[in-house]
């Protein structure tokens, strides 16, 4: 029984297999490969793409999704092991991976990270505790990555530029008010350089850089896939021949449980908002962000607006990639889908 | 493509057309017309009856209902154009609206006016803003008028009274702890004096008058259609020859914004309650109001549990109006609907 | 028309002919019995299991199920007749039953009891007003009692123990931080008891009496099938000979309506945690409980984690039972369910 957790478990022919797919659902939205199947839906953050492409992907494959919201109409979770339960969560992950086993096909989860202690948080415990008491397949729909993001991105690079191998991605950080999660732009960094692009993570100074783990993959999948990641803080330099931009916020890990001392770090860089001057510097690049965005503040109303923004395709392509994925891990033959 | 924000852009024919398919999915409720579609349902506000006769309604129709709600769940939303979004909202309404329009055939939504300033809230800013970013039909669940529970109403009245031209329609302001929404009030008065019907707008003082532009849009109604539209102040003209007595509350506009002095205000009229004594004054009038409803406040238990009261059935209309009203945004022409 | 809002009212024949039902059901949970119906689930309380068991099991047997929360997205409810309601509830449960009733062929909820005053609870006036009002069946997802986890509790039991009736159940008190709802202990003792067996209710002192309604209840009950119905405050004299061991947690009855003092009292009996050693003392008894269980405070993780704790299997069951119950209240012969 394989999970989609991570695209670090994954090797680029197999996602390749999942984007192809996508496309052919794309084309012909509902063909009830899941008829009678149900997979559960655990909302611990909120969500707007994520929760209607997921309902509405498992309905146009003849599936139901049921969404639950532990903490919000439904119990609280505890996570860790062995753990004494007096504080405030009504069960453990043990009990509801287990029975949702029993009333579900499969079970996805949003987790964000909890912002108090990222040595904790790396270690992605939430959907690692889910994915050892479930004993149906699990999907991450966002913890410390986010990688159901990841491949609509790349569904959506393949269709605006073709061959992704090759290109140039920078990623860059834009402020936010508050200290955000880094899921996206670890997902983003691991799954350009495993499909072959030149990566740049564009930041202010070395507090944003991201976990050594996710920039080590990177790395790696740079040297196998014969594509580069570099890091630079220098603006002009992470524009500089750009074929695709990737937004995203995120608070200083060196600040991590620091809230106000990342929001004030934070806001000494609000000019890394993306614009279309900055826009102008790259190679007529496509502009792309996983939403929601705040307007004018992570990128300009003119850049959203814009024609190179790809945000929406890529939003739309969530409920492409997430149904090809629900109908790998539920043994779906590719040959079964409609073209 | 059409969307239905209000009935003011709608002929009486049209509206007509609309509940002679209605009153065929009375008959038969489960048609499968539209097999495969998916309508979104964006709730800024709480809903009984509107959440679930949408998403039974689509379902009965073969069509799946996502219901999301900015603020609990999903992430919040800003409506206007333009903004530097550094407050609460995480998204603009451009990106939902793009995004729900590639995932979904039609989106609805509830989004109550603000209460802090009614000459911007007058503007029906949020619906307006949707329609503008949408790329598919929108259906209004109630904004600063309520145009699914004027079918409703309508429905009611062709099925208790028969044809409603020339009848007495008396809508009667009552009193409520709370300064609630005029969206029911500028509704009924628009659709009974489109109907052709002469209706009274039954208030305490002027402070109570709704908008210039729905007491013009009745008036004008009424020109073109044989009926009458007039306001009294006197609960006893009020109700002499009613045939029928909507009960709706609001807050005085001229308290806009002030929600203290709007309650203080009506507290003076709380005699405004809907009795059996003053329903006894009219003429056998039927008794309804768009629900939720506070018993002994708005109206009397013996007034809601009469044979007269015909609220129950205009909720239960709620069902059929809106399915007639999808069915017809989205293309499906009448003869198709089995009656 | 039958609802299920006790066993109470239900003969044992009658409560095993649903279960046969619910076994052919576990066999093959797909069967379209309740096409083109429709069931509201309304939720005035946090649920996990009932909440994903009823939207699985309705859709399931062809039905659509819809989630509605009072407080939470849905308007708040008054329950009491004849109010004036000048409190916080925007609506009263006679018209959400009567208009629920005209969209849905079925209602089920949960309604927790409000701890303030056990005379009151104790008259369930919750579910009792939405029978009053409603005109289709009813079930009662727990409030002072949990009926479908009785049901689901006697078919595992029947899985796991053959026949039940002769064999020894006890219920044993366990602590938790908060005074909680007694429903479930109220509920074990009565279909025990109904089904036959020897049940023990094992209780720190005589604060944790269950109210004198359920125990002449279980005692009649143990009286006509031939069984028994005792209390122990005695913890070896509890668990001795035991064949199955069901923990609960509750407030004393006696502090109702005093959460500190319950808090207070109950902290003295931390010790009635299930564990290892305790079950030890048993006739290698089976171990359950309803879920949300608190780890390591109601019961160990090794109790949990073990080979006799059919807790899982228990919620797993709630499934079967609840779409037995659904087609015996709506009308569908047995005949009619494959198996």
């Amino acid at each position: 029984m394989r999970h989609f957790i991570t695209t670090a478990d994954w090797s680029k022919d197999e996602l390749q297999s999942v984007l192809q797919v996508a496309d052919r659902l794309k084309q012909d939205r509902n063909q009830c490969l899941l008829d009678g199947k149900t997979v559960a839906l655990l909302f611990l953050n909120p969500s707007l793409r994520t929760r209607a492409s997921f309902q509405i992907g498992a309905h146009q494959l003849g599936a139901q999704a049921v969404v639950l919201e532990p903490g919000n109409g439904a119990w609280g979770i505890e996570f860790d092991q062995g753990t004494v339960m007096d504080g405030t969560a009504e069960e453990h992950i043990s009990e509801v991976a287990a029975v949702l086993s029993r009333y579900c096909d499969m079970i996805c989860m949003r987790a964000f990270p909890m912002f108090q202690d990222w040595s904790y948080d790396r270690t992605d415990p939430w959907i690692t505790a889910l994915v050892r008491h479930a004993s149906v397949p699990v999907i991450n729909m966002e913890t410390i990555v986010h990688p159901c993001q990841e491949l609509a991105l790349m569904q959506t690079l393949r269709e605006k530029l073709g061959e992704p191998a090759g290109r140039n991605l920078t990623v860059t950080w834009t402020w936010h008010p508050k200290p955000l999660n880094t899921a996206v732009a670890n997902s983003v960094i691991m799954i350009a350089t495993k499909f072959g692009m030149n990566v740049r993570l564009l930041i202010p100074n070395s507090d944003y850089l991201l976990d050594e783990s996710f920039m080590a993959a990177a790395r790696n999948n740079a040297a196998d896939a014969d594509g580069s990641f570099e890091v630079t803080h220098d603006i002009d330099a992470g524009y500089a021949g750009a074929d695709v931009v990737y937004a995203k916020s995120w608070g200083p890990i060196t600040f991590y449980g620091d809230a106000d001392g990342a929001s004030n770090l934070s806001e000494k860089y609000k000019h890394f908002i993306v614009d279309e001057d900055k826009m102008s510097k790259s190679n007529n690049a496509l502009f792309s962000h996983c939403l929601p965005l705040r307007r004018n503040i992570k990128a300009t109303d003119g850049v959203m607006d814009s024609e190179f923004c790809v945000a929406i395709d890529e939003a739309e392509n969530r409920l492409h990639v997430q149904k090809a994925m629900m109908l790998h891990l539920l043994g779906v033959n590719a040959s079964e889908v409609r073209s």
